[in-house]
């Protein structure tokens, strides 16, 4: 069965990146990490040790699935090593178009024509990255949420230039290691989670520097409410629930309605000024008490685990 | 304990009324349900009944727990007794100025002073609802989210001359019969539910329409991504776990970036016609199968009700 072994690379260890690695060796891919700077690849190393520790207290992950995990990943300190034997190499470096291009640049060069190179990027546009190389048609954006080890979501898409069937097979793969992938056809800025998310944000921010609640009673609005049903169904799903009739019965009745506040919604973003960020982060503060930003963390990831595993054994029909 | 006994009226019977005879029966007040069609209330009861026995099936409540509650809930043709004695009423009649406003007046003149109106509006202004009565200080919105008794959220408002104690008291009782209450200080078309949830089907909308995504896509964004984590955090509370220091790092390094997406969005509500509706409603179609919206329906208050239970048997901190 070794034909069926997955090899891949991630390039870039920083937060991202060994989200991946631990994505890929879960998964059973035989994974090799790089990073320029080799101290960066020892820290991601000792990252996935810590965290295969305390997943396994948490009953996440066996002493078996661990060890195995460790046995598949390996790091190295030239580039064309890791790339050595791999069909699929996952871009982690820092969030900036030079870097990322000429990581993109480096590995067109040394990897085999058939290997996917995907980069993890937020918001630069793949085809910025992939510019000019010749092998631009096997370049894709793979947008995972983080941390990608907790939440399954990664969004796809080609360069102009590149094959239908190539963005198919990196949908494919990320099926294979456990994600959740999802296609975008052409760009847009934020691509398609970090605009959903800017909508919420935006609408978020404004009601409470207008006055209208505080943060806390808006944080809860979702946590309490729209967040309950959207760990389920997305706003479509959920727009389908709301009447007998489905989705189509619900915007022919409530259409009017949803246009007269759309149009009530204020559009200028933010001012993501010192009085704005004060007046959230006090508000956070307020609802937060002495939780540390780690706590939270920790909470959020183990609980998004127990809800993806409550679906899982709770299917749908 | 007698005097510990919370008295309530539910005024209307349809789904929102019923599911708030759910909350307050649960809760163990005595609940007097009134609707000016007693087939309305008829049907009420046994859509009660029936949601015991099925509760009780998938262990939810108990027979015991679901006997009391059956003995709590009486319901009334005449408005005046089915006032008598309560604290607290909840108007759940249609979604019409006209007829809440009629309810309202009767309400008033009936109910002794100390009773607290409130309203299940999910869109119409209390100040007019509550409109020149002699008693609109003691009146609210209590908007609740769909469905009542399994969502806790509830936004509460008072009128220009609602006695912010009784929002207060409001917010007590709402507590007490186990909701999770917010307080919105002045109204805005939508008031805050519908608002973040206009804000995000806006752009879901306009991602399928302008075929950036399909709509199984953009709700897979949420349900396998955004929707997993405000299941525990609004957007404040996830901004905040999004960088080691906190939402004031967080946006002070991502505010431009927030800003650059959110001037991109598209502001215009979707058009709601029926082009629209059926690309939405075949795209809802191909997602779901032949699974039907009752099923979808179950599923997601099945799964609600799990994944509040997981949260309260892990709590933050």
């Amino acid at each position: 069965m070794e034909s069926q072994l997955m090899r891949c690379a991630v390039v870039g260890s920083g937060v991202i990146g060994r989200g991946w690695m631990y994505v890929f060796a879960r998964a059973g891919c035989l994974t090799h990490v790089f990073d320029q700077n080799p101290d960066q690849s020892k820290k991601a190393l000792e990252w996935f040790d810590v965290t295969l520790e305390e997943d396994i207290k948490e009953g996440i992950i066996t002493q078996v699935e661990a060890d195995r995990c460790r046995s598949l990943v390996s790091s190295y300190a030239d580039l064309k090593e890791a790339l050595s034997g791999v069909e699929y190499v996952q871009e982690s470096g820092p969030e900036n178009l030079e870097i990322k291009h000429e990581i993109f640049v480096q590995v067109d060069e040394i990897a085999d024509p058939n290997v996917i190179i995907a980069s993890s990027t937020s918001a630069i546009d793949v085809n910025l990255i992939a510019e000019g190389l010749s092998g631009m048609a096997r370049c894709v954006t793979a947008h995972p949420f983080n941390p990608p080890h907790i939440v399954p979501i990664v969004e796809v898409m080609g360069t102009e230039k590149t094959d239908p069937a190539l963005v198919t097979r990196t949908v494919e793969f990320l099926k294979r290691v456990g994600q959740k992938p999802v296609v975008m056809n052409f760009f847009l800025p934020g691509y398609l989670i970090n605009r959903i998310q800017a909508a919420v944000v935006r609408e978020a921010n404004h009601l409470v520097t207008r006055g209208a609640a505080s943060v806390e009673d808006v944080d809860a609005l979702m946590s309490h409410g729209l967040g309950l049903r959207w760990a389920l169904f997305g706003s479509f799903g959920i727009n389908h629930t709301n009447a007998d009739g489905g989705v189509r019965e619900y915007y022919t009745r409530y259409g009017k309605a949803y246009q007269d506040i759309m149009n009530d919604l204020d559009s200028t973003p933010p001012a993501f000024d010192s009085d704005m960020i004060e007046l959230i982060g006090k508000g956070v503060d307020d609802m937060l008490g002495d939780t540390t930003v780690k706590e939270c963390c920790r909470w959020r990831d183990r609980l998004v685990r127990k809800i993806r595993k409550l679906k899982e054994e709770n299917p749908l029909g």
